[in-house]
């Protein structure tokens, strides 16, 4: 598998660029797609719009036009093959075209698949697999967990301080982390498909879990406001029932079937916000994919903490992560991290778990 | 205040020359020298030997030899000009014929003061106060702090889960970082002249608390090892009394109290290893003056969180920290902070804070 350094720049802008729809594509996945010229130089840039909207790929070969044909089509998922609400995008290739195709992940599905063949049956090059893990925890992560588990992607997010505590003695968190980190939730939350608190957050922070852009305006696409409530504690006054985005109220009774709720609505992508207990119940569950930790470098000796009881009592099955970024945030620290092991200590005993408090 | 670039390099080297024998040189300062010849180029280096041997100006000196003449000395501290065990090394200076002197902090004391004055009226070109700051943070902290307030420079090393636990529900603990971390709790510990534990931390981990290079071997000089135990709980079979190092078992009922204890014994620097109890106690006395916190990627959801009780009710009397250095460790994290505000909530009840458990 021969790449040029031309592509591989080309397919890290692509990653990127399905960087840029996530939280605006779902059910499909947030792709993203370069088009080189001949000459290598880049021509055309796309990414998935919206459902209905055109594809990746037809996005960057309309912008290049012309210029695409004898070029290089560089894509983090492989061209589909179907026509669904939009024609296959492997045809559109072939009718630019386009001589060689580079692709980061194989198409999944049986339903769409067979673009690189029908791609390579007309005569293109086609090299599948170019940086393909990248790409699978990138952009894709959510749709990829979807289709291989037919359940969205939970990101768990925390804020807390230096000895992992998420409210002082009082209940008073407001706030824990400086304004950099609080943006930058916003942002997360604009990557995802639903933003999802326990009934106990929701009564005790009242949190309006809309996104926000830096002038504190909401943005124009809400995130799907979640709010799991099995024993109807939510008042009608909540601010999460403002009008303001979508909201959904669940009575699920474990981790799993809120997820299954949300999978059925068409959510790929979870942003995890609720407080300890929800965290434990999912992260007991193996039900959490990536975790993203602001951590303020304070102390306050007292109050909640980041994650409730997890059934773990030697330090031997403590739940493990490895650090795939460390990052300054304003006057905190970023962390964001995958699980290396998922096993919590015990069985989980009934749902109270996903009612959350904070 | 013009300094060149190579002067500039000359400090940063003079810093970490400090480093280096950082442990070995109290009572006094951990300096670091470098002679530039004429021409600009490095022709000695040099840091304090213990005490009684030559300082860093002369180490540097009898390193540069004839090319010293007319050449610059770059210094972290102001060359003394008196005579105690050793010659003043503003006499030094001028007999190896320099003709510059770069200096980072002002001699603070009237007994060495005068350097620079009896120099400059030999002729010589000196500038004071160059990177003051990071000279004064670095190698030369413990012992200005000696100087300012009669106390040791406080260290407080802990390492904790991220939800900040020091030790699981069942009291296990080894081990919450990887073999990396370990080894720089080693490093941390030979930079330090004494390093303290509470009786609890010596009866629940036992630990041997000497400086082991990466083969497992004791370091030739090893810190003074300190256990705070006012009720005499430690046995006499504890490691700690192994007399593989020196021990010292205090009886202070409070930090301040014990920290007089150590700089009467010439410790400048002092690494906190004590549990929460132990630590809560000097960080409500503002005794900490850097912190270094060993963060495993790892969550226990129970168990003994990093520092105890701080009197802190709401977030915002929370005690704040600039983060200093933030590093990957193996597959652990190291932050390093300064506070930035020690006022904890209420005032210490008695002293039972410094025996602390773990």
């Amino acid at each position: 598998m021969t790449v040029s350094d031309a592509e591989l720049r080309a397919m890290a802008r692509a990653r990127e660029l399905g960087g840029t729809v996530l939280g605006t594509t779902s059910p499909n996945p947030a792709v993203g797609a370069v088009v080189l010229a001949a000459d290598g130089t880049v021509v055309g840039e796309g990414a998935t719009q919206p459902p209905g909207g055109p594809h990746a790929e037809v996005r960057a070969l309309t912008q290049a036009g012309d210029r695409a044909r004898g070029g290089t089509a560089v894509v983090t998922l492989e061209p589909c093959a179907h026509t669904g609400r939009t024609g296959p995008c492997a045809d559109a290739l072939l009718a630019a075209g386009i001589a060689r195709v580079v692709v980061a992940v194989p198409e999944p599905t049986e339903l769409a698949g067979g673009g690189a063949e029908r791609l390579r049956a007309a005569g293109v090059d086609v090299v599948v697999g170019v940086e393909q893990e990248a790409a699978e925890r990138g952009a894709l992560a959510g749709w990829l967990t979807g289709v291989r588990e037919q359940r969205p992607y939970v990101v768990w997010k925390v804020a807390a301080t230096l000895d992992g505590r998420v409210a002082a003695a009082d209940g008073s968190s407001r706030w824990i982390t400086g304004p950099e980190a609080r943006a930058e939730v916003h942002r997360i939350r604009a990557g995802c498909d639903a933003v999802v608190v326990g009934s106990g957050t929701a009564l005790a922070d009242d949190p309006q879990l809309t996104v926000r852009d830096a002038d504190g305006r909401d943005a124009a696409r809400q995130p799907l406001r979640v709010v799991v409530d099995r024993r109807d504690r939510l008042p009608a006054t909540a601010r999460v029932l403002d009008g303001a985005a979508p909201t959904y109220v669940s009575r699920a009774s474990t981790p799993a079937e809120l997820l299954a709720e949300l999978f059925a609505r068409d959510v790929r992508r979870v942003l995890l916000e609720g407080g300890p207990t929800l965290a434990a119940a999912f992260l007991r569950d193996g039900l959490v994919d990536e975790a993203v930790v602001h951590l303020a470098p304070k102390l306050l000796g007292a109050g909640p903490s980041l994650v409730g009881d997890l059934g773990i009592s030697g330090i031997g099955s403590a739940l493990s992560f490895s650090v795939a970024g460390l990052t300054p945030l304003g006057g905190d620290v970023q962390i964001r991290l995958h699980p290396t092991r998922h096993t919590g200590g015990g069985t989980r005993t009934g749902g109270d778990g996903t009612d959350g408090g904070s």
